[in-house]
């Protein structure tokens, strides 16, 4: 398979183990296995190392991966080479907590403007980010190269704000807000809407779960 | 199929649908086309329909499917006859915007606890619902009933919260944190990393990403 188009699920899994990676580096541990690694994801070593040949690494030593080495491979294959820019509409609670929780975590993508309408938080810096008025949106984005935007704003102003944001160039949005969008084909959607996370683990509380 | 095991996948639609019709009747929208639905999700209406026939509901009068039934539907399918109760763990900026955005969204499932060790926020009530003591944990969860728990801690904390609600009688885990859990098999387990979320946005805009 080319490198350069991985199905969503194998990004999202990369993107886990690196994290997972990171983690074993920060207690001490250099090297892990795959079935240590599909233990800490709930799926199976095959998988792990299926993922792992898709992006050319097969390279399991005897006391397992080299967690640093496989740190540089994945972020080869996920991240930007010179990193991304992104800004966050509607500096609610929401807005405020994805800015603070996000910002520092990954070098290559950078929260580096806010939106919002609210006078108490326009030309202030709000969780380490400028943030600015809505209406110097499509300024602020071509001045700053920014190509991923996070909507964070009321649920009723979210389709008006993707529509300014693709007008403005941006390419991927991530969704926080409960109403799904619809976008041109050419700009990456992931939707994330908290509600439908609680209502699967609910689903499967009231059915009484077991793996 | 048996309706008690629907795929994962199968909820979260459901859930979305659900989402989407409550928006339609907000707008005084009473009917909705398959086709309708399915261009609001990004899916076909093949699936819409599948989805819908799964769950026995294959009512689609010419003027679309009545939203009203069919949020009731779906209600009966995915909700708990008496409601689940939710705890919260970890009030900082996440925590206070997941319970801010979650609470009165669904009658069926309430936030009705939150822990931190902050002698700041023990013992108060923030975004609406009563902070307690970690230390309080077990008691509380069992006086409650509380069956589903949101763990919105300090990612080095999260294996250790983990095992107290789980020892506590915690049936199902929504994890905000950056740390993948290791559960019990009687335990649901969803796990939402807002980074990898991001980095699939990011590698997509990267590679040109055209549906």
């Amino acid at each position: 398979m080319d490198k350069a188009n991985l199905p969503e699920k194998t990004i999202e899994r990369l993107s886990e183990y690196r994290r997972t990676l990171l983690n074993c580096l920060t207690r001490g541990k250099t090297h892990i296995y795959s079935h240590e690694l599909a233990g800490l994801h709930n799926i199976t070593a095959v998988q792990v190392r299926r993922d792992l040949m898709l992006i050319g690494y097969s390279s399991m030593k005897k006391k397992g991966y080299d967690a640093q080495e496989l740190i540089k491979v994945i972020g080869d294959i996920i991240d930007h080479k010179v990193g991304l820019n992104v800004a966050v509409v509607g500096m609610g609670n929401l807005g405020r907590a994805i800015t603070t929780y996000f910002n520092g975590k990954r070098p290559k993508l950078n929260i580096v403007a806010a939106f919002d309408v609210d006078p108490n938080k326009v030309n202030r810096v709000i969780s380490g980010v400028n943030c600015y008025h809505m209406k110097e949106l499509p300024d602020v984005i071509k001045r700053n190269d920014i190509s991923i935007a996070i909507i964070s704003s009321p649920p009723d102003t979210a389709n008006q704000v993707a529509e300014q944001l693709v007008a403005a160039g941006i390419k991927g949005i991530l969704n926080f807000t409960t109403i799904p969008l619809v976008v041109p084909e050419n700009v990456y959607l992931e939707e994330y809407d908290m509600i439908t996370s609680m209502e699967k683990v609910a689903y499967f509380v009231k059915q009484g779960y077991s793996r």
